[in-house]
């Protein structure tokens, strides 16, 4: 029935070649092409693959499948919201697929939840394919606004307990979530005991390009640390995350708040206590590297 | 000038199609073609990757390549090593290519490394195109048996403080090296106080088999945990592994002995006392199966 077709997919497989990661690629078998558009931002491509469920792809870059989204949804969300004491008021730049939003919901301390993406293309899609993760949007306390998030952050100060920045790589439309600007901006708009969470890239890949953006959250934030996960369909098989903190007094390692093991185990497939400090544990290259 | 082929490549990227991963591959670009034949076991190819270094297949399975092996050497070594209070001898079956025998062979109280590995193809080919993991076979404490580790084990009681399993996947010339019989030699073959890894599979992809084999080992030693490692060319970017050990009273989450941040950073790339403990910690999806 279907005749779409995508330059990224060859007999079958989706290849996810890249300068990137040059000479690696993962591959997913696909089994059916949903939707192939050009949004106002970037290319947007949703398959069925035959083992790894939905795959949205952006720009020729796997950004979920619905076999393992929930260990970069559920560790870029909740390194963030267990390290806060009682975060209310949270923010999302991107994550336009709605699976932080459906995370950050997990927390009945939370008041307002706003996510602001720059693409209504991702959310509207994600709406129509990916009911998984966008029923994040479908809490009431949940808020959308399509815009740019850097442009919402310079009229929002002090305003937010959380803000998580769940972009896509710096190369394309994200870019300027990825500068010291940008921080400076997250910054102002947390307020006192205020923690952000950003996509971080992975330390197998990018040490020349965590290093510098450390440097830089170091000298915005008191607290400025580095965090990461398995994830096997991102490039190498992990994923990092920036974790930054206005309180200097606050050890984001550890959560500032835990949920029994039970209540755990509800509703966490990836994230738990023990995941939350062990995630920033990094091996010897990277930790060296960091110092 | 080289024209060697494999089945594997195509318009020079190597591709890793598996019934074992269905529906996933791991793809590498291949600068050239160095070696191909069929060992009296297996399937051996050797090529020069662009970006990963150098790279062994095995049955057309990635086994290691230069640029991230230290992680898989580092980690299935030393999680054992560390546990154990004082490792005088010590057994490795498989491990062909030496990278374990390097990696053993950097503990001072060291006396006797043995590796036996079935495939003297694998000993032979690791020495002429694998340097920097061959080097393993160099220091004088090491020695080399080509055989069936399956056979020396029961020749052998009594005898080993650390004996560790690197073998490639149970589908292949491999196989008998993760039932419970095996299991049962191995703990034979260790003196009082002995511990164990051995290669372990990947918790995303294959629980169903992790499960029984944990279950054998909890039967076997009186302590049997699950540890895993991150390793961008593996299966879905990790790998785990059965850590076991005859002690009742050992928690080998925790190293026995460590050394100093300086010994560390001079000497791992990957391991550290802090990386040792958080590679017990699990996923909660894989905790919950496991518990």
């Amino acid at each position: 029935m279907s005749t779409l077709t995508h330059p990224t997919i060859v007999d079958g497989w989706f290849r996810e070649i890249s300068h990137m990661w040059p000479g690696q690629a993962m591959t997913l078998k696909v089994d059916k092409i949903l939707h192939h558009e050009k949004s106002k931002y970037q290319d947007v491509l949703i398959f069925d693959s035959t083992h790894y469920g939905r795959v949205l792809v952006l720009d020729n870059v796997i950004q979920c499948t619905e076999r393992d989204e929930f260990s970069y949804q559920e560790m870029i969300t909740h390194l963030a919201m267990f390290a806060h004491p009682e975060p209310k008021r949270v923010l999302v730049i991107g994550g336009g697929d709605g699976g932080v939003l459906r995370e950050i919901v997990k927390h009945d301390c939370v008041e307002e939840a706003t996510l602001v993406d720059i693409d209504e293309a991702v959310i509207r899609l994600s709406k129509e394919y990916l009911p998984g993760m966008s029923v994040g949007f479908e809490d009431k306390r949940c808020k959308v606004i399509v815009g740019d998030g850097f442009e919402y952050l310079k009229q929002h100060t002090d305003e937010y307990d959380v803000i998580i920045t769940d972009s896509s790589d710096p190369d394309g439309p994200a870019e300027s979530l990825f500068q010291a600007s940008y921080f400076e901006l997250l910054n102002a708009s947390l307020k006192a005991g205020g923690i952000i969470t950003t996509q971080g890239e992975n330390p197998w890949l990018h040490m020349d390009w965590i290093l510098p953006l450390r440097k830089a959250c170091q000298s915005i934030f008191p607290v400025a640390e580095y965090a990461w996960t398995s994830i096997p369909t991102y490039p190498s098989g992990a994923m990092g995350f920036m974790v930054c903190g206005k309180d200097a007094g606050r050890d984001l390692k550890k959560p500032a708040r835990t949920w029994t093991k039970e209540e755990e185990d509800k509703v966490f497939k990836y994230y738990s206590k023990e995941v939350h400090e062990a995630a920033f544990v990094l091996p010897k290259f990277a930790e060296v590297a960091l110092r």
